[in-house]
């Protein structure tokens, strides 16, 4: 495989620090920008990255091996990092979706069968291979919008067959495609209709069945639970994360979505890596969140879905909380693949400026999932993950919104968009 | 020309049917869909659309001379029309949109020559070349996003050679690029900074300078005025769209968009085309649009930009207003481009359906801006505007949100995306 050189970057945001954790505060604004701009990728590593002027010192003698790559007014950006998604799922929603604004109410569809219920039944009959396929076109389309990594739920299964069917599918695509897929387990993403009213009986099954089963096939790295009002307890969600903990796998937490429930107070209390949505969390539980060091990972484009506040990320990064975002991606409240909507959203909504958002979306976000070592920036020595945008600078990738300004992506050194 | 025939859509939406005028509550929803669908194009026109069954025996001889393409599991639409643009403008202002994001207030930035003085400034200084150019990009972006005509307004001149300028502007991209542009003169879109405190003259001048100018010019079909509290009054905005009546121009009114000032109800009175925004306008103002058939420009985008709560798009179609939406493409308070996204935040933010989300983006926009006759629905005798879609059907296109799903774009019978 020839080295790839791309030269003359309008703006190469290479995200490179010397912080050893996830970025806070004005750290969220270090972008390590140098402007005309050069990267050296070879076999798919980043090499070495400085100003063009840099690299064609360096490079003399070998420049014309390497295939070259004009960027000359295009901002250049580290692959995207997606750190909270549903994406193995069997099924659309797209005709619910249509019922909802026709004016049939939530309570009508879940009682028909629908909401997670028809999701959790479509994924239970989907066969490995549909849901192999059907994930593989939204990977597709991460792709297409500047993703390189993703984090990846179970949850839709909530019956150990198909939870591990999902956690499959996701290995299988993690070594298939493009995409790096990282896997987390929530089979406390919901009650099953099954185990309706028998609620800690469900518990005690993810506890005793699930959890033994994920770890000892190596099939997931973290473990997450829907903590919210009618779903599970903090104090089911801090038994199942603990449980979770003792088989190695490291906690998250879908917190505060719905009502104030101090989620984030729990996912201080047990360490997770990050606690999720957030919408509705208490000032208390954003400073427990700040001193221990959780990662805010929000979710502005489920806000908007659900016509809700977005979380208040301008008050955690004030407060000292690192923050990254998500597209959430999941058939219900979320079916979008946009990370770039998503960062848009974080400005908008969230009032996080163009430079925190991309901090968010990129080495935050590796953070949030565990994959800083190698995702997240570009810097030598890390996977050569990067995204060619078609416009001048990060500002303009925020301001002028709602469009994928995706003009090229190479994932490990290899071109893929 | 070969003919072109698009065979077996999964879903032919063609927006066919008997009404005469921009619809309204039920006829909203009404799709003119066709199962298995085929449209027949030839010299830029459509010619025949029904199932490919209905196609395949009207055209059994011809069907060698045609190009055929396969449209299986796929949406097909008409070209999206957007009837409220002020695309013509010169510079950007990412910049702007961060030091608001890092804290400046919207009156710092005015007292520093921002917002919108500094692109009337930057349009003011740019060639008619520079801004045809930059225009033409963002054209471009439109066509990816399926939008095959649009209107387009001046406004960013405020003084009669820059106005003149933007029109022909749009003159010349109407002639050279693939997409339809219809003109709209907006010279009362603000207030120039030289008439500060003489706002009445800066009316006069736009009544007996600029209006004779551009009506005997040909250069606008349509008059638009801002009308809002600090900007024009109601008084002065009837004034200025009587003189445009006048000249034959037709008229349209920017109303209601900060606070209530009875903006839609002088739409109706004047018999305006159109009145644009709408976000806070009174029942009895909605009322009067019902009855006098003045078509709401809703701009869902635009309020998601301002962070303000969308127009009440879900009571005016219930009240019998005929609803159009569209981008308000401009550099201060919407830099999109995705029509896509609008439909998409028409269902999320104003509670359209899917159907209704489809009908303002293509037929009610066509009638917004007067090219029924040639746009808006794939019916005979039209321009050949279609577009292909990666998705199965119209409710699929508004759930999986954020994402351009664009696949293919004919323009007057030409592939162009
Ligand atoms: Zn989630
Ligand atoms: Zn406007």
């Amino acid at each position: 495989m020839k080295p790839i050189w791309i030269k003359h970057a309008g703006q190469l945001v290479t995200m490179a620090s010397d912080h050893q954790s996830a970025r806070t505060k004005e750290a969220m604004s270090e972008l390590g920008i140098i402007e005309d701009g050069s990267v050296w990728l070879e076999d798919g590593i980043i090499v070495k990255t400085g100003t063009t002027l840099e690299l064609e010192h360096i490079y003399t003698e070998r420049a014309a091996e390497a295939e070259v790559v004009n960027a000359a007014g295009k901002l250049i950006t580290p692959g995207l990092v997606d750190p909270h998604t549903h994406v193995v799922y069997g099924g659309t929603r797209e005709h619910e979706f249509e019922k909802r604004l026709e004016g049939v109410s939530y309570m009508e569809i879940m009682n028909a069968g629908g909401g997670i219920h028809a999701t959790t039944r479509m994924t239970r009959e989907a066969t490995e291979e549909e849901l192999y396929n059907q994930t593989k076109k939204r990977l597709d389309s991460f792709l297409q919008h500047g993703v390189t990594t993703i984090e990846s739920k179970s949850g839709y299964g909530l019956n150990l067959e198909t939870e591990l069917k999902q956690l499959n599918v996701a290995k299988k695509l993690n070594e298939t495609h493009a995409i790096d897929l990282v896997t987390t387990f929530m089979g406390a993403h919901a009650v099953p209709m099954e185990f309706k009213g028998r609620e800690d009986d469900y518990v005690a099954y993810v506890i005793e069945e699930m959890i033994p089963k994920v770890a000892s096939e190596n099939l997931a790295r973290f473990i997450d639970v829907f903590c919210e009002k009618n779903v599970f307890t903090p104090e089911q969600s801090e038994r199942i994360l603990g449980a979770g903990k003792a088989y190695g796998l490291i906690p998250k937490i879908h917190a505060d979505e719905i009502e104030p429930y101090k989620g984030a107070e729990l996912a201080a209390k047990v360490g997770a890596i990050s606690a999720e949505h957030l919408l509705k969390s208490s000032d208390e539980g954003i400073q427990a969140m700040a001193e221990s060091g959780v990662i805010a990972c929000l979710l502005p484009a489920t806000a908007l879905y659900l016509r809700e506040e977005a979380a208040q990320g301008r008050k955690m990064i004030d407060a000292g909380v690192p923050v990254a975002i998500s597209t959430d991606c999941n058939p219900g409240s979320s079916p979008t693949t946009s990370m770039p909507l998503v960062m848009n959203l974080a400005c908008i909504s969230m009032r996080l400026t163009p430079a925190e958002a991309l901090t968010a979306a990129t080495i935050n976000a590796a953070y949030a999932m565990g994959v800083e070592k190698f995702a997240g920036s570009i810097e030598p020595g890390k996977k050569a993950d990067i995204v060619m945008w078609n416009v001048p600078n990060y500002q303009m990738l925020q301001y002028a919104f709602g469009v994928n300004h995706v003009k090229k992506v190479w994932k490990s050194g290899i071109q893929v968009v």
